[in-house]
């Protein structure tokens, strides 16, 4: 379970009298049927009903604004996703033993974002999926069988790729052919974040070699979401790339959670850092929640993987998909949601920056676009991390209409990722309900 | 990759003269976009414009009935489950931290088709990931890592799953905690089916034990799809399942080929077997090609697992999913598929009785309901199969507008799988294409 869910999950307090009857019901019916694998948010959970734009409905009526969810990127139920979506699926929906026009549409178009290196795209369904083939891949081009990744990783669900997310672990570490590193925070690394970085990638990579593992590759989330969001300063991460490439690994991009123009500075994570990746993965925001994932690879290196195994996805890239992927990428195009996004977050970093300077549990703000962590500390001290603060903070902005979630190994970070139509009142709005709800909590 | 594609990649022999242009320029677009990764049926492709009921139609106007593709199951582009998929898109479309109901209808009246013991369902988005977790949880509830499959089998495309799917491997062979064993036919085991595959899982056990692991599961696809379909006698799993469980190892139904009332005789390929699984997994037809799957298990199992890792799935369960999954039942239940099944597949097999009492080279015919395997051998020869004949027959089945694979371990068997709606005329449309094609084949 990623630390973004189990402070939530355990800490939080809502009152059992605000119980409705039928959302309790509707609880005791989830639990009986998903069993230990129900993993819900808050303790009393909300049921929803419909969505659109930024805002959610539950059952109730009450609206929210979700500042959570990073699928519906471009928006709740976008019409011109659903139009895609119900078009395509009274039409045609196969898999791509034959040829169809849509999902090599959507490549080309999914390619034009893409370093020119990265000509072969292998679709599937989620993200685990991609990941977990992208480590197949960088294990036949490299012959190596080490991974290097950071110490909250998550990565996806898959048996694979769950030995890459230490924050999926509930007990025990990662197994040997995993090595972890520090989040790339000044917390770790001081001033220096990118030399910090790529130190601690050297390391990694001589204490794979003595567990006998060469690297195959360092994987990271280009924006290190569930570490707790460090986008700064821009090109951090290209000396550690440098030094996995020199060492025989790959550098693959996790891009499920930046990609997809959510940094405003860029369409994908890694162009913030000036690096080419030889691996990009992506998934959650690609179709807007139409279950799509992918992997954009050299062809050299998927050629050397396909001569062992035969892949094939049957959902994956399917017209449906393409269609609704497609949608996806007109939209970030024409509602120019990459620029809304750089400046909506801007606005909400500044308005937050306000927040830093005046209340003493907010120790720092930073981000890129409409992906934000929020540090709250216990005496204003950066190194005493408040997760119960960040629950009780995260539970007074649903009172306050505002779903949120937090990240980090200590899960003190405020997790703000909005879509990114957001607009400049709605970011307002947060804001102001964020500012309430702390100076409505007592400090210690 | 498995045999069902490569006999046909590689062995069909479609006149470069037929190219309209069109369809080669998307060709050279797919092997751009896709590279080493394309899986594509025949050397020349078709392209699909679209689809309904059991047919689809390529962008020359040309019209196939299709008898290989079981997603569609209750028909392409079903309008009721197409209808169900447009309006759920346009309302909500999240994951499953929030409640919604069409999720616990789902899961509610999926449950009402399995076993009471079967009472948790983990919701995933491919056939891969539920088998994938549950290989995991089978390790986490026996505290075993070694696995039982067939020697063709094909359970999906994980790095996990990979290592228990024989026929995905182009060269090497399964990892020591897998241990083969024969598909369950009469060339293996003669009249004895049931003893002789209970006594090859016993020995397999014995081996995996030999290599340092004890059993965590027998993992089958409960038609033995990719072995060649394999379905009688019913009853023939269960010495094998009872050998596993008592042997400490549990019996997972893998369903996504035979699930969902496609045998006729039943709504799940294990009921004909009169055993209880420990886990049943399932995916292809589960939403009609909306990308779903589970995993349903014993609320026992699946809490040991929770216990380690925390599991979630992203797009798992969303209520468009539920919604599709919803649909598809219904349209099982008020269409009476699984009768319709069992009906015209005892025509089916009736018929092509008479072609195996007729013509040496066709060796036997055997399945259930719309699953039916048919083999084509040499000098009538069940032990000389003949590949070269079945690539021959599925591109003379092309000409005559049957779109249809081949199953097995030396790909002679042909895989006749068409959707659940199929009427007595399509189903004599396909078998008198088939009596035409061969009698157009010399006999070598």
């Amino acid at each position: 379970m990623s630390p973004t869910i189990r402070p939530i999950l355990d800490m939080n307090a809502f009152d059992a009298t605000r119980d409705k009857g039928a959302v309790s019901a509707l609880l005791g019916r989830r639990q009986r049927n998903v069993g230990a694998a129900s993993v819900l948010f808050y303790r009393h959970p909300l049921e929803m009903a419909r969505a659109s734009g930024c805002w959610m409905e539950a059952t109730d009526g009450t609206r929210f604004l979700d500042f959570y969810n990073n699928v519906p990127s471009v928006g709740h139920c976008h019409p011109r996703v659903v139009a895609a979506i119900s078009r395509q699926v009274a039409t045609l929906n196969i898999h791509t033993r034959y040829l169809n026009r849509p999902t090599e549409t959507y490549i080309e178009a999914l390619k034009a974002t893409l370093p020119d290196s990265l000509s072969n795209v292998v679709l599937a369904c989620t993200g685990s999926e991609a990941n977990d083939l992208a480590m197949r891949i960088a294990m036949s081009g490299t012959g190596g069988t080490g991974f290097v990744v950071t110490e909250s990783a998550y990565h996806g669900n898959t048996w694979a790729v769950t030995d890459i997310s230490p924050s999926a672990l509930k007990q025990g570490a990662p197994p040997p052919h995993v090595c972890m590193v520090p989040a790339p925070g000044s917390a770790n690394f001081g001033e220096d974040i990118a030399g910090g970085f790529q130190t601690a990638v050297e390391k990694a990579i001589v204490t794979l070699g003595e567990r006998g593992h060469t690297p195959a590759a360092l994987i990271c989330d280009s924006i290190f979401s569930s570490d707790g969001v460090f986008a700064d300063p821009p090109g951090f991460l290209a000396p550690a790339v440098e030094t996995m490439q020199a060492a025989g690994g790959l550098f693959i991009a996790d891009e499920v959670q930046p990609g997809f123009a959510r940094s405003g500075d860029a369409f994908w994570g890694f162009d913030r850092h000036g690096v080419t990746p030889d691996m990009v993965t992506m998934g959650k925001p690609m179709a807007n929640g139409y279950p799509m994932s992918g992997v954009a690879t050299r062809p050299d290196l998927l050629a050397r993987f396909c001569e062992g195994v035969g892949y094939f996805n049957t959902f994956g890239g399917n017209p449906v998909a393409a269609a609704a992927g497609l949608a996806v990428l007109e939209v970030i195009e024409t509602e120019g949601l990459q620029a809304n996004a750089r400046k909506i977050g801007h606005h909400i970093m500044t308005r937050l920056g306000e927040l830093v300077a005046t209340d003493a549990r907010v120790t720092a703000v930073r981000g890129a676009g409409l992906f934000i962590g929020l540090d709250l500390c216990r005496d204003g001290d950066p190194d005493l991390p408040d997760p119960e603060l960040t629950s009780t903070v995260i539970n007074g902005l649903r009172d306050r209409r505002v779903l949120i979630g937090a990240a980090g190994r200590y899960g003190h970070t405020l997790k703000i990722r909005p879509p990114l139509c957001l607009t400049r009142d709605e970011a307002d709005f947060f804001v102001d309900a964020l500012t309430d709800t702390l100076a409505a909590i007592p400090s210690a």
